[in-house]
């Protein structure tokens, strides 16, 4: 076998803190996650193809199981791939795992479902420990006359059942069209999320709310606006039983909540054909 | 009344990340919480006494609930507190409340109990979402033969359940002097531990296991010394079973497990007496 013109197909398991990149996309003179690790896999493969992302995260937006393939010239076993590369990337990015796939594998369009997390804390100051990971939702999102007498919960700060409720009516197939970012140039606007969970307590703090979206796909800001729609909802500004109103043909964008801060989004699994 | 000799006694709610941190306690040329703190404060109340702690940490140690005291010749209300500290303050400390205390309320002395939290991350490569907050046990620290054919859950690489029944061991009023620096002046060792949870999935990630611990007092990396030893009985280097060896006067650090790095631990809760 003639090693020179065998291809190689490598499909990677990527984790990174988005604080510091530009999102994943690469961009000439910013510093985005597809040019660091692209740099990364040519110190060992110089001949490797552009890197093809499951999802393309937004500047900020984090990830803990994002999927990458490339293809190139050079047949290294899992372990090689894995330490090869974390010593040459940044502390705020690794990769998780490694395994050989077809060189025609693309995680863009085998990606069969993906799962985000989004984190909010409710509370009167910021807290460092969170900072770099969760929406603060501080007094002046809330009713000025209710915060003198609220507790430390964040159910004393969102109606959590109302948010619930919301979510429920987020879940199944709709058109959602009202629900990415205006420069979102795709067509086809429907969507089917398979659930969403609402978890108070997340990490063992009372201040935090944490929403697990699953979804078979997503439009750009897509979970954001989610978010920023249920926070509405949490916070009384909007009722759960309005949700359908910002779904299908005449919903409008300016009907949805705001789009919630990239720093509380988490790519946290994406799931591949078989 | 004579505002110039009145004393007011102002207790804080702190929360921090210990990275950028030398500790909480003083020390010349070092960035620490209570010099951070004292110069916040000092430009509010020039007159305030000196920062008491309910917990000096260690540098790196981080604090949800972090207890604080001091005495000034201002009265000012909650929010005053809360929004003026927060306003001076570098985003990896903040004031989460504000209320008045006695002039001779004295944190340390008054925590009635404290529940610590340590988190352990176990996996092949390290991860940039939890670096900070985590210790990370990778392969090096697992037998060899057994690493290729793991999962990725946090349980396909330490037993869980061993280290659960090493912690029952442990929970009780016992003789810790075997759990402390070297360096641990204090001559009563016997300490109580109320409880110790165990969980995995810790942060909807399955490579996360969480140890909570809440005691009445606490020796200098008495937790941190208590997390090496679990690990020790995770992995398969120590019996769970022999946890009360280590327990009574005749117990010895040696046979302890290592001291667990400083920033997987947080200080999650002071509780003072009523």
């Amino acid at each position: 076998m003639n090693e020179s013109t065998s291809r190689y197909g490598v499909k990677l398991i990527l984790s990174y803190d988005g604080k510091r990149f530009a999102g994943w996309q690469f961009q000439p003179g910013q510093r985005t996650v597809q040019g660091v690790l692209s740099d990364a896999v040519r110190s060992i493969a110089p001949d490797a193809t552009e890197m093809r992302a499951a999802s393309r995260t937004d500047s900020g937006v984090h990830a803990r199981h994002q999927v990458v393939a490339f293809v190139c010239g050079r047949d290294i076993p899992r372990r090689g791939w894995i330490h090869g590369l974390n010593g040459c990337l940044p502390d705020d990015v690794s990769v998780q795992d490694a395994s050989p796939c077809d060189p025609s594998f693309n995680p863009r369009f085998a990606a069969r479902a993906k799962t985000y997390h989004y984190v909010i804390h409710a509370g009167i100051a910021r807290d460092p420990l969170v900072r770099n990971h969760a929406w603060h939702l501080g007094p002046n999102w809330f009713r000025r006359s209710a915060n003198a007498s609220r507790g430390t919960d964040v159910g004393d700060w969102l109606n959590v059942d109302a948010m619930r409720e919301a979510a429920g009516q987020l879940v199944g197939t709709h058109d959602f069209h009202a629900f990415r970012a205006a420069d979102d140039p795709r067509e086809i606007t429907t969507r089917t999320i398979h659930h969403i969970d609402i978890v108070t307590g997340y990490r063992w703090n009372n201040q935090l709310l944490a929403i697990e979206v699953r979804g078979n796909s997503f439009m750009r800001n897509m979970v954001r606006i989610m978010a920023g729609t249920l926070v509405e909802v949490g916070r009384g500004r909007m009722e759960a039983h309005r949700i359908p109103e910002l779904l299908g043909p005449s919903a409008s964008r300016d009907a949805c909540g705001p789009t919630a801060p990239a720093h509380g989004l988490t790519l946290a699994h994406v799931e591949l054909e078989d």
